[in-house]
Order: C-alpha cells, then structure tokens, then sequence
C-alpha cells in the first residue's frame, strides 16, 4: 500500500463516530407541520415532538410523555400546550407538565426536556445539544440561496440508510463521476486543490467532457452561457465544503455569482446514527429568459432524482459492507478525502459506551401554575 | 414528583416479570379445533399443539417431536393419537412415543411434555405450570355471562404486541377515557375507591358526559333504561378488577344485575412474554325487546373494534417506548394503578435467567405399549 | 431411551459445524453469468463476484473493491477485468488492482482476494479454502449423467433456510416417505444395510407400494419397465450417498444402468451457515420410445417441484426449532443417520469464534503493471 489513511484518523471507527449535538440540525421542512398540529421527529434516537400552537413559533418536546412514554406527538395541540393523546396530561412550551386532569395543581409531576428550536429557508430546527449554546451558536443568515430571486431553489431530502459519514465522503469526492456516467456523460475530473481549517476542509474540481451527450437537466445550468464543445472544458470550478456539520457545492466561473448553489445536511436518525435524513436546498441561477427555468423545472427535478438514487444506492452498499465485516475497511488513497475523514472523526462525538440511552437529563422542574 | 411508584414495586422491571403458569390459560377458541384435527399454540415461547381426536376430549402436547423438534401440529391425528409429519412418530394422550413405524416397540424413545387441557366457555384452557396443582387451580364455574341466557357474549381477540401487564394497566385506569373521546363523546370518570387482597385489585368508578354524543354501541347497552340526558350522570358504577391472571369489568347500578360484563385475560406468546394473545369474553344484558340486541349487534361490534384498536395502538406504543429505553420509566400517579402493578409484580415469575429454554423437563417415559 | 446419538458426534452442536471449504463448491448456474458480464454470489458469507470476460475462463474475486468495499459485481466487465462501478477502481484475474483513474501507476493500492474457479456441468464452481489445494482436489468427471446422451438432467435449485446437515439428514432417511404419502402414495421402505468410509456414508433401501395411486413423475422414471402391480415391490434398489459435501441418490436394478441418478449440493450462503443455496442435478433415464420423456418433462417438473416444497418445509422448521431451543436435540433412532451426523460433523470446521470476520487474509499483492 502505497498512499494510505493517515494514523490519526483510523483511531476510531468513523462510522461510529456521532453528530455533535452542540449544532442547528433541521428535523423537519416547515410545510409538514400545520398550525394547532404536532409532528414527531427523530435525531440519531431521540424523539422529539414538534408543536405549532395556532399563534407563536414552534416548539419542540421529547415526544414522550412523562407519564407511560407515549409520542406526545399522537397528542393533541390546545391553546399554546400539547396533551397526550392517552390520560391527557398537558405541557406547555417549556416542558413543563402544566395539567394532569384527574390530579390537583399542586401534585403535578415532572415535564419533559424541551429543545431550543427555530425556523428558518422553509426548515425546522432544533438544537439537541446543551442549550446554553443555542444562542451563541449561528446559521448563516440564508441557506443556498434560497432567499434570493436570482436563483431557483429546490428543496430535496429523503431516508438513507447509512452513516453521515459516508455523504460527506461521496459529494466530495468527484471521483465518483465514474458512477453518474449514464446519467452525465463521461467527465473527467481534474483536482484543483484543497483547503482545510479547523472545522472546514474544502475541495475545487474542473471538469472535461471526454464522451457522451450532456444531459438536459445540466444544460439547464449551464446551457445559455457558452457553446456546448467547450462546456465544462475546465472553466467552471466546482468547490465542495465540509464546514461541519453541513455541506455544500457551489459551480461557479471566475468572480461570477455561482451558477449552482447547494447546502445539504445529513441529520441522524437511528441512535446508532447508521440511518439519516437528508435535508438539502439547491439553487440554480435564472437563465436571462424569464420563465425558462421554470418550465424546464421538472426535467430538473427528474435529473437530480436520478443521480440523487445513485449515490443513495453506493452508500447503502457502503454501510452494508460495513456492518458485514463489522468495522471500517476503507483504503484510501485520495489525501482530501482523507482530510474529511479526519475532520469528522474530530467533530464528532466519540461511539456511546453501550448502555441504555437516559431520558432523565434536563427535564423541567415541576410547575406549580400553568405557562400556557 | 410527589406521588410516585412505591419502592416495593420497583424491584424488577415489571415489563421483564412472567406471567405465573400455575393457573389456566386459554391458548385457543373451542371452534378453532375441529375433530381429528390438531392446530399449534404458545403459551411464553413454548408452543403446544392441541389434539381434539374423533372421540374423547382435547388433549395438549408440546409442539415438537421428540425426534427432530418439527411441530406434531403439523401431522395426523389418527385414532388417539397424533402421527409426526416427519417420519411419523406417534404420540398418545400421555404423551408418550407409542409408535415409530421402522422401530420395534420394544425399542420406543421418550415422549414428549403434556399439558393439563380442559374446555369451558368456549375456549380450551392449558395449564402450563405444575400439573399436579391443575387439578386444585379453579376457574370460575362461568365466565363473563356466557352460559346466562339473558345475555348475549361476544368472543373476542387478537394479538397485541406488548408484555400483559400493559393491558391490565390500560383497562384499569379509566382516565384513558380520553382517549376514546373521539369514539365516545368526553366522558369525565370519577374515582370511587379501590380494594386491594392478596392476589386482587378492583377499581370503581362513575362517569359524567361533559360533551359529545352518545354513541350507537354505547345506547345499546343502557338506551332503554333511562332518559338520554341522564346517562351515565354517576349512576351507574364500573367496577374493574385484576383477580390474577384474570380481569373483569362491570357495569351495575345498585344491586341489579351488571348491564356489561367483560372476562378478559392476556395470554402471553412469545418467550420474553412482549407479545400476548387476548382472549376476552363481553356479555350485554339483554333489553325486553326481543331481537333488539341482536339486530343491533353488528353495530356494538364495530364500536367494540374501534375502542379496542385505540387500545392496542397506545398499548404497543408503550412497550415500543419500554424497548427504546432500555426499560420501564413509567412515573405513575394513580394510586390504584401502583397497587396494580405491585399486584403484577408480585403473584408473576421474576426474570428468567439469560439461558437456552429447557425442554427436557416434565417428559413422559418411555412406553413399552400404545396407550391409544 | 434405547438407541440414541453416539457420543462422539454430540461434542459440537451439528448445525454450527462449518462447511469446509477445501472442496470446489457450485456457486452458480453457467447460464446465469453471460458473456462481458459480473454477478455476485456467496459462499458462508463471503461474497464473490464472478466475471465472465467476453473472451477466456471465468474467473472469482472477493466481491467487495478494495477502496470503499462495494460490490464489484456492481461493476463493468471491460477486456479482462472489472472495473468498480463507484470510482473505476480496475482489477484483473489475478485480484490486483490494475487501475485507479486518478492515480499514477506507480501508486496502485492493494486488490482482492482471488478464488480458484472452474465451470463443470452448467455450474460455476469455486475454490474457497487453501487455492493450493484447488489443482489437486478432484470433482468427479461427469455429475449425475448430464453428459449421457441416454438421460436426460433437469437442473434445479433454490435458497433454503436451513443449516446443510438437516439436507443432508432429510435425503438419506427414507423413513421420511411418510411425509411424502400424498405426493407419492404409500411406499414402505425397508432398510437394506448401509457403508461408512473416512469421507463417506451410503444408505440403501427397497419400497413396497402398501398404497394409494402411482404418480405420473414415478411412472415416468419406472412405467415401461414392468407392470405397475409389481412396482418397486422391492425390486429397485435406492443407493444414497454423502460422499462429503456432496451427496447422490442412484435408483437401479440390478446391475442395470440407474434409471435415476441425482447429484446435490447445498452450498452455505450466510457467513452462520443457517442456510444454503441447493444445486442439483436430476438424470432421469430415457425410455425406449424416444421423445416420450421430453413430452412428459412437465409432469416430472411439477411432481418434483412438489417433493421438493416439503422437504424444504419441514427442513426450515426444524432449522426454526433449533433456533428456539438454542440448540440440536434431535433424539435419533436411526444408526445410518447417526453415522451421517458424525461424518457431518468430522468432515466440517468446528464453530467459528465469535469475532469480525476478515477480510485481509489472501489479497494479491500490489500489481505494478495490469495483468489484463
């Protein structure tokens, strides 16, 4: 073995390294949950209850209830506080169980653990780590460019039954091409070079079409800026960001704005975090025709679902070969790769020691009076 | 928290206790068994088949055969006795091996486990514990009102996923009205008492409409006995009792006979006992109109399903929860509930020990001669 | 208990001996596997991937690439080699990694395992245990008589999901006819003596017909030769044999050419072994008026497809019980099954230690040039 995994990274296995908490993970899209509705969400294990009371912003529960573990989620929304569906117990934005309706105020029981949760470009997010550094800890301001009228956003995500890791290593290793060839044509990467920081590593590519049609939907991107023998001839430059824990890809030539825009999470979903949900929103720049875009629209989506299938399938394959040999075989050879792995392993949180999960950590205190 | 499960209850996880075999268990309706026929039953893992041959009452053996562990219920009831599929061994009453056809009967190999068997109310009862306390174990002479001609009894049933001690949980603690509140208009229970013996508790209660409208399967049982406004206006008293393993419910007003009368019992299927089979038995009183009841039986029915779906969905959400957790974190307010559980905890088996089952145990000798 | 399991043959649990894997193994039908392209397979949980070059033998990688462990039976046959369908990865017949798109010659990673492999009578086989042994470990020349222009050899096979000894048990006690009365009718089998060899255990038997009607697939095999009242009153004799791994079941007169003749083999799929992939091949004997067999082929299919269902039936639920009881209790009378059972047991691997398997052991080396 000539080029190999650097020590440093293989001291545990990737694959069982987890999402650091301390993060803004999306848990649903903002459509999903109607006002005076309650939906039921996961991250890596948790349950959590995401409340729209009829006026206010969303909040968001352990989805079980204090009393027998149910999903509060199955519940009812009243007023500004979520009942469970079973005996009726009722809690209010802060977790607190605020009514019991066979027991005095003054006997109320213990709430639930309540999750710092926000709104933002069309998502739900909620904090699960320590909630002290909800604040502190930022978004950017606009995702993609989902807030911009110059760009045309889709807004994409579904169920894949692998680690995050392995999203991460996929995007950003162009490498993979080979596998879109029916999809793409044959292109051919060429590596322009990384960066890496503390939380960040970052990968440029340009891009030579060596054989094959160009798709349509790629067209669609690029299609009215240049002739079609010199697309891709190594003027656009794709960078591909890790800035943990999300990810994004942007194609741009020069100082121009990007042609193309995406920002992709992968939110985990079993505790063992060897399922995830992916959220992604990815932005195309108008064409200077109007209503171009929009027309061709769906041949887009269809596009994207393809190659979208494609990697979701690789992955899957990936996990598992993991879970057959029981452990991480992998032998790289491409150094950013290898960076991002590295970055990961160090971002995350190490494996949980095997025991049974805790449901007992910040639960609210008693209330003696109603918050709703 | 300041009522709370009681220390004594705690010991175990009541999730992990075992249903007690010493008393009899139904495994099967009387009509699922026809003549020289055999079908395959569990009770906690260990599979039974019953045998009803052309003459003489219900036999039960253990499910496999003393060559290769195949299900005898799979095979051929044959005068007396039961003929393997396989190879076909042959089985009789006792237990015993009374035929191998390619072996002399001189040379016969040991039998297999029999099971105390005895029909009543239309169900074939076992009993899986020590057999020579079958015979002083006593079922009530009737259950439910089945054999009262003044009655009409439904005999139902299904699977639920979930430990028994749920299903008692449930049924006891009548503030889960609310939950049915969609199929039975807002009924407010009131608490009346409890008693508790050594291997008893009962609850009672009465019930208040606060809202909604009577429904069709609910009329049926009290219509003709009052003016619509003051159904259920605390005169009549439910009484839920857990006589382990059994439980009933009733419904009465002063001395008369109940309206309702419900036998139920909670038959556990799989080895961790998570999974159990209901056999339930619910006699209505009939209404001097002749054929009203049965007219409008369908309808009772249909509400019946409805309830008991409710029932089972939040039931298995329960234990779902329970498997998530890593155990039972119930924080029960009801003080009869906690009684219950103390009850369930204390008349089950603790645990079983994390080892292969035994099936050695309680086999018939070898038999020089057919008993058939 | 009179006769019972001999000492020796209990030291191990019967069904987690492994297959040993110094034998050539079918793990595939030729016609599966066309000309330029790659399918996977499995052998104990091992995953291979043969590859059919459009020009010269096929030939048998560890069906998982190097780098990031997808199957390689995902991928593209190009000249004499296949290249991994994610990022290119290619790899000849030796196992070595013969090109990575994106890096210099001079830097090519490690390859894959490599497994002897052959193609006999329809089937591809492989090698997987020590390849050193491969050359000198013999098939017989012909399997059953597919290349006998007097027979005709239908080829038939499927998953089953059971450990291979309880296949291996089901053939050679004809006592089991009793399960097959239905199909068959009633045939009484008489033991007619057995043979034991350091690899080897034989059976045969005679039948009387004691009643129900011949079947068309019988009167197929024997019809011409003799009037249907004297049909196998003892007259044929059936000869099954496990001559380790294989087994064969011959029915002849005499020192007459067989009129049947079955080759078998049940090829481990899951790395536990508890269940098998069967290939076989059944040599039915042509009569005298030609064409009669082709025009009763279908007739023969379905009575052997029929046969073929229960054993598989009855196999699974012992496999079931096993799993239940968390281990062998077979109680065998039988002294030729006992024989088998140790000759099983002696000839198989002792239960693998509870670890990851490995994937490490037997990669080719790194390839300086391509070997295609």
């Amino acid at each position: 073995m000539n080029q190999t995994t650097p020590p440093g990274a293989n001291k545990v296995d990737l694959r069982t390294v987890r999402s650091h908490p301390d993060y803004w993970y999306p848990v649903a899209w903002s459509r999903e949950l109607k006002p005076g509705k309650t939906i039921g969400t996961r991250f890596a294990g948790t349950p959590i209850a995401l409340v729209r009371p009829d006026e206010g912003p969303v909040f968001a529960l352990e989805d079980r209830c204090a009393h027998r573990q149910v999903p509060l989620s199955k519940g009812v929304v009243s007023g500004a506080s979520v009942k469970c569906c079973y005996h009726g117990w009722a809690y209010g934005r802060s977790g607190r169980c605020i009514d019991v309706p066979y027991l005095g105020k003054g006997k109320l029981p213990n709430g639930v653990r309540t999750f710092p949760c926000r709104e933002q470009d069309g998502m739900i997010f909620v904090f699960p780590g320590d909630p002290e550094k909800a604040e502190t800890t930022l978004l950017p301001p606009a995702l993609a460019r989902a807030s911009d009228p110059g760009y045309k956003t889709r807004y994409f995500g579904r169920q894949v039954g692998c680690h995050y890791s392995f999203m991460h290593e996929n995007l950003m290793d162009m490498n993979h091409q080979f596998m879109h060839s029916k999809q793409m044509g044959q292109m051919k990467p060429r590596f322009l070079g990384q960066k890496k920081e503390a939380t960040m590593v970052e990968a440029s590519y340009s891009f030579a079409r060596t054989g094959g049609k160009q798709p349509i939907g790629e067209a669609l991107i690029f299609g009215e800026r240049r002739d079609s023998s010199e697309q891709f001839q190594h003027r656009d430059v794709m960078t591909i960001r890790t800035e943990y824990p999300y990810q994004t890809l942007r194609i741009q030539t020069g100082d121009e704005d990007p042609v193309m825009d995406l920002w992709i999470v992968y939110v985990p979903q079993s505790a063992d975090e060897l399922t995830n949900r992916t959220f992604g929103l990815l932005s195309v720049k108008r064409p200077k025709i109007p209503g171009l875009l929009d027309m061709a629209w769906p041949f887009l989506i269809a596009f994207t679902e393809r190659i979208f299938a494609e990697d979701r399938e690789i992955v899957e394959m990936e996990q598992q070969a993991w879970r057959e040999l029981g452990g991480d075989h992998n032998q790289e050879v491409f150094p950013v790769i290898n960076a991002l792995r590295a970055l990961l392993a160090e971002c995350g949180l190490p494996p949980a020691p095997a025991s049974a999960p805790s449901v007992t950590a910040q639960v609210a205190a008693p209330a003696p009076a109603p918050d709703a």
